[in-house]
Formats: C-alpha cells, structure tokens, sequence
C-alpha cells in the first residue's frame, strides 16, 4: 500500500510519499516538482555505500546532474564545519537557485543538508529522502533544520520546508536494531498524543522489532499514520507557537536523561521512551489520566525493547535540576505535555515539584 | 517631518520609521512591540564608539537587559566565523525565542546581524538601526540576510524580516563621504526605477552631497521615499520571483565592474552608478528611453560626485565576459534592467552584446 500525505502550510504545501521500493523512482517522483536540472546528493559514508548508487541512478535516469557531498556519520559532526563543506560543494557544482539538495540519510543528514539548502543562495529546493526511522516519522517531516552549538543542540537553524520527502520503508531492513527501537519511540508518541488507532494498531502488531522483517505492509501503514500525525499538528502551527509543543510528549523529562547521561548510554528514542512514562505516570497522579491506559502505554513501549526504567545510578536532583534550564522553559516554569486520554494530551506548567520526585523515584531500577 | 512607513509582506509586515534623533527613543519604539526583555546590539567598534552609548542607554531606559558584540569593520569580516561570535555572546547571555538582536551599523553589521537572528534558535526577532545610507535605503528593507563566502559574495544567507527598523538621519552626519555618495546611488536608482516625483526633488536639489548637514528635513524626505520604493518593490515580491529584479538596475554592469576592479578601487555605489549610465545608455541605443531623459540621470549622477565613466585600464571584454558568470544571469542570458521613462523600468535579456560593448566603449576615459 503506497501512501501519500499532503502537508499543508501558508506558504508552501508538500508531499510526502511512503512507496516499498521507491527509492528507486525518486527521479520520477521529483521530475513530477519541475525542479532545476542540478541535484546535489548529501549523506553520510556508511549510508551511500548501500544506497548511493541506486539514489544516483534513479536521479540520473530523468536528467538530473547529480553531485554528492558525503559527511562523516554521527551527531558530533552535526556542525557548521560540516554544512561548510556542502557548501562548498554547492559552489564548485555551481548550484543555483533552482537547484536541489537531496538529503539521504537519518535525521543528522537531513537537519544538515535542510540547514545548508535553507541558507545556499537564501534557499534553494531540498527533497528529503529519510532513511532511518526517526527521521522517517519525525526529522523529515516539519521544516525544522539545524545544526548543533559546541554547547549545544540544535541551537543554530531555520525553519525550511522540504519541495518532497520519500521514505521507502524497505531501506529499514539495514538500519541497526537500536536505532529502530528508538524511532519507534516517536511512533508510540504519535499514538498517544494525537492517533488512537495507531496505537491500536501497535498494539495488536506481534513482533514489533522484527516489523521491517515481516510485514512492509503494516510499517508503511504505520509510517503513514506517524508522517500524518506530525504533519497534522505541524499543519495548524508551523512555527512553534502553540500546539506544536504537544510533540515534546516524552521529551521533558527525556532530554534531562539523555542530556545527564552524555547522549551516549541512552540514545533519544530511550530517553523519550522513559520521558512517555514518567509523564504517563504524572498525568495519572495529577488524576488526569486513568492507569489503565498508563499501563498499556508502557506495556507498549516495552514490548518495543525500550526502557520504561531510569538508568540506574541517575540522581533524581539531577534530572529536577536539568528540567530549568531546558529551551522549553518559560519564565522558569517547567511544560510538561501529559496525556488525558490514549490520542490525546494536554499543555500544563502545573506539575509539582514532588509529584515528579515521587514518579522519578518510582522508576528507579530496584 | 518624520514618516513611517509600512512594509506589508503575506507572513509578517513591519514599520520603517525615519526620524531626525530618533536613536534615543529607540526604546520606546521598540517597547510597542512587546518583545521579551533581552536585546543583543550587534555594530562594529568604529559606530559602536559613536552611537552605541546612546543605543544602550535609549533601550535600558525602557527596562531591556541589554548586552552587545561588536564585530571588526569591513566587508571581508562579513563572515561566517563573524556570525559565530555573534552565536556565542547570544549563548552567553542565554538569548531566548522572544529576545531581540539590534543591528547598529551600515550593511555589514545589518547583513550579519540579521543571518544570526535569523538562524539562533530557529529565528529570534531582529530590529535594524541602519546608520549608513546605503543601509537605511538599501541592506536594511526587504529582509535579505546573509554573509559571504570565502568565493562569493552573499553566497550565505536567508530571507528573514525585522520587527522594526528605525532610521535616524541625524548619524548620517558622521558616514565617511564617500559612503555617502554609495548610498545617492541607490537613491537615485529608485528615482529611475519607480519613483519620478523623488527623482525630481533629488535633481532641484542644490548640494546633494551636503544635504545631511543642510537639510535634514529634505534629507528625511529622500530616506523615506526610497524606503518606500523598496518597501513597495519587496511588498509585491518578497522572495525574488519577478518584480525584485528591477532592484538590480544599473547593478549588471555595476556587479562586473565591482568585482573586475577586486572590489576596492570602485566600491559598490560607484559601481551602480557606472551601470546605471551603461543601462540607460543601452535603452537609448534600443530606442527604449529617451535620450533627454538618460542625460538627465547621467547629469544627476555627476552632480552627485559619482562617476559616470568606467575606471581607466578597464577592460570591456573582460566585463562582457564577466556579465556571464554573475548569478542573476538564467540560461545563460544576462538580464537587464532598462529604463523606458523616468520612473519605470522593463526586464529584458534581449540586448545584444555588441550594443553592450559599443555602450561600455563610450563610456571609457578618452
Ligand atoms: N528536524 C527535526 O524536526 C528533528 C526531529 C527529531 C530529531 N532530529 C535530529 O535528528 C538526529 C537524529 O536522527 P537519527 O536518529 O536518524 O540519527 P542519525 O542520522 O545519526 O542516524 C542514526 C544512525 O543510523 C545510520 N543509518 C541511518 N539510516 C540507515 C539505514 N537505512 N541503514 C543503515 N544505517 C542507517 C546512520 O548512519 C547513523 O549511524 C538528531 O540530530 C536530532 O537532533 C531532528
Ligand atoms: N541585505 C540587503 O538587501 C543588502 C542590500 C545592499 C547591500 N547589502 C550589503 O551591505 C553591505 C554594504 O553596506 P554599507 O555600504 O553600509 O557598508 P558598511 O557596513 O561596511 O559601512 C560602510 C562604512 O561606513 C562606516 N559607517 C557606517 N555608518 C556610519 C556612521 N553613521 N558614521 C560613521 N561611520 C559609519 C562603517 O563602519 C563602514 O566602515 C555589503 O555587505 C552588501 O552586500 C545588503
Ligand atoms: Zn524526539
Ligand atoms: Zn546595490
């Protein structure tokens, strides 16, 4: 079943496409935008080497003069150091205004190659091409770009829409198993903040991890509903003012736990997976959210492989601490998005102090 | 007489205010805004040392935690790493969505300052305080942002509007004279190309190029009349689909001389003003524009103290290859901008190069 779901926004609408198989009609798909005749190919090492050639040929096939800039992989070098060097790529291939960077790869490449078409020549067109699961149903999708600050994430950007994004589910057989635990993370987010049926849907599936394996049918389903989700809240609030912030389920108490524990021993989908419970957890304190429903989410999330515990040695001061000075804290009054029922959330600054302890200490791995 | 303007753009529309002393009020100005306490001034240590004690003290007046970086002077400090500096003082002082950059200088500091707020954070508010012409009339309306790259100019950038932009003539009186001659150009330009009855106020005016110290009333009038052009032309195309390009008259011969003559004997408002004369020159040739009218831009330019004939040494085939490269050229056509009357200008990539080269001969030092 391919999919194809309209992100409508003021000023720009896009598609996006959720084609088995589709990565070798990109050309296709793109010649379809009436784009200049110049693409430049952004992705990493290990990426292009599986799927180079085939985005290459599948560029070529309908006319487009393709170049590629290769970036080393990791978040470390999501840097201006690096969006420099496509940069400069961009003028030796001599791009211009028409011209398109084809973002390959998982949410590094794709904040980076956006941020770099974002700002080469002040904007040129950007399709990207999402090959990990989280920047499938999250990065690829909202117009967010950006590069990290020595001192930290993300704080360098621009909000630019992508021209198109294809994701083809089936170059997620090579993503490693962690990192789609992780992206599913984000899927699970989309089940409780704003799709019921696609939590439903996780639900009933048997073998979660193994999806990508067994069943293309049910992940392009599934990637369908997640891309529709964020483009549905993104669609009412592009810019952050409101609404958009009820992506951060998950997120509150998952950035202080990804960020206390060095970005390394639990990676984001983890984390947020931890912030889904303990957030889960303070809605159900505060008798906003019944705990039968708590406790389907977690049974969830557990039977994705993710954590539903802290990581064991964490100080509970610590993640408080870490809370205020979050980029999502206003007036120092920490937000906290927290569910009222399975598809739906709500924004609050009213969380107690102790009701997060309480929830915090409650997760400790005994 | 102060004026203020109104830039109405389909995202975000602004006011330009001119007005003679303004600076110190530059506080109140902004405090209708209702922007979030903090504000970076960004200038340069020469008009910082001149102004910047009355800027800060104008926004600490209404209640703004004020900090500021000051960036080396020049064009080739208009850099990426010049922007970074900016990224770390707003870091420093831990700059939020809502906080303000003031950009306090001429085109330099307004481009920089403005890519900065444009890309910390995903976009904070910027507020530009242009204390060179060319900034007042030109760099500071119409949102174009950006900095150089080491090959390029303004290869960098985005589009990204100001909150607000307030023009106080009264610091024009300080600008280097030649700079201010630059900037004529560009007024003169929108005379030309939009605006017949500013034309006329410039060319019944006696000493153009003492106007600052001898009429500041008639000096407020021709800010605010070509800020009004410009607004106008950006109004009706903000992201340079069509209209924006009649902006560039006198700037595609101006662009190959600037940048044959290394962008140093010839600064950019001379420029403009030899390719303006070999614009309306060209329209004369194709019977476009009237040959009265070209000699009354040309006799206008003079009385300005700009050239009217190309830098001695200057080779035309040189500028007609030149010509090719730029980037406003489509297709490999160079496109011109030519007068038809006094206040209207045609886009046409129909002009012979032989026209061209008979034109630039003309114009060489006999
Ligand atoms: N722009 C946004 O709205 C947004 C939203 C969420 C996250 N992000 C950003 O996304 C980044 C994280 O994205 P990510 O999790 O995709 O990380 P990533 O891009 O580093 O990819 C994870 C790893 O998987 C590898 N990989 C990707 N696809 C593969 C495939 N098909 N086969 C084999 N290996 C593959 C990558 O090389 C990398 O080693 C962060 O920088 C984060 O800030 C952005
Ligand atoms: N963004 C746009 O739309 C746009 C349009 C045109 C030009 N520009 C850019 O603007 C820049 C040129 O701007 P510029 O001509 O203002 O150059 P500039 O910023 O370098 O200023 C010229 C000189 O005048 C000095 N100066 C400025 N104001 C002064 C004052 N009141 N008193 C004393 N000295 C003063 C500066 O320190 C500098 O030495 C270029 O980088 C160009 O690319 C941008
Ligand atoms: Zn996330
Ligand atoms: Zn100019």
């Amino acid at each position: 079943m391919d999919s194809v779901i309209g992100v409508n926004l003021p000023e720009q609408s896009y598609q996006i496409a959720v084609v088995a198989g589709g990565l070798d009609d990109l050309g296709v798909w793109m010649s379809r935008l009436k784009l200049g005749k110049k693409v430049l190919v952004v992705s990493n090492p290990v990426i292009f080497k599986k799927y180079g050639e085939r985005t290459l040929a599948a560029l070529k096939l309908v006319g487009y003069e393709v170049s590629t800039c290769t970036l080393p992989a990791g978040e470390r070098y999501k840097t201006l150091k690096s969006v420099q060097k496509i940069y400069d790529v961009a003028l030796e291939n001599r791009l211009e205004r028409s011209s398109t960077v084809v973002a390959l790869g998982g949410g590094v490449v794709g904040d980076m190659a956006g941020f770099a078409a974002a700002t080469w020549l002040r904007g040129i067109n950007v399709v990207q091409v999402p090959t990990s699961l989280l920047a499938m149903v999250d990065s690829s999708v909202g117009g967010k770009t950006g590069v990290n600050h020595p001192q930290g994430k993300n704080l360098i950007g621009a909000f630019y829409q992508p021209k198109f994004v294809l994701i083809d589910p089936s170059v997620l057989k090579t993503l490693p198993p962690r990192e789609f635990r992780a992206g599913m993370a984000e899927v699970i987010k989309y089940g409780i903040i704003w799709d019921a049926e696609l939590f439903d849907k996780l639900e009933a599936a048997k073998r979660l991890d193994q999806l990508r394996y067994v069943d293309e049918e049910l992940l392009s389903l599934i990637l369908a509903r997640s891309c529709q989700a964020k483009a549905d809240v993104v669609g009412k609030d592009e810019k952050e003012a409101g609404l958009r912030a009820i992506l951060n389920y998950g997120h509150t108490i998952g950035h202080a736990v990804e960020s206390l524990t060095g970005y390394k021993l639990v990676n984001h989908g983890e984390a947020v997976a931890i912030g889904m419970v303990a957030a889960g957890q303070i809605a159900v304190q505060l008798k906003m959210w019944k705990s039968e429903e708590a406790q389907r989410q977690d049974a969830l999330i557990e039977k994705t492989g993710l954590p539903t515990q802290l990581p064991s040695g964490l100080d509970i001061d610590a993640i408080v601490d870490s809370l205020q000075t979050d980029k999502k804290v206003k007036d120092g009054k920490v937000r906290f998005i927290l569910p009222t029922q399975i598809g739906a959330v709500t924004i609050t600054d009213q969380v107690p102090a102790d009701v997060i302890r309480q929830v915090l200490r409650q997760m400790q791995v005994s």
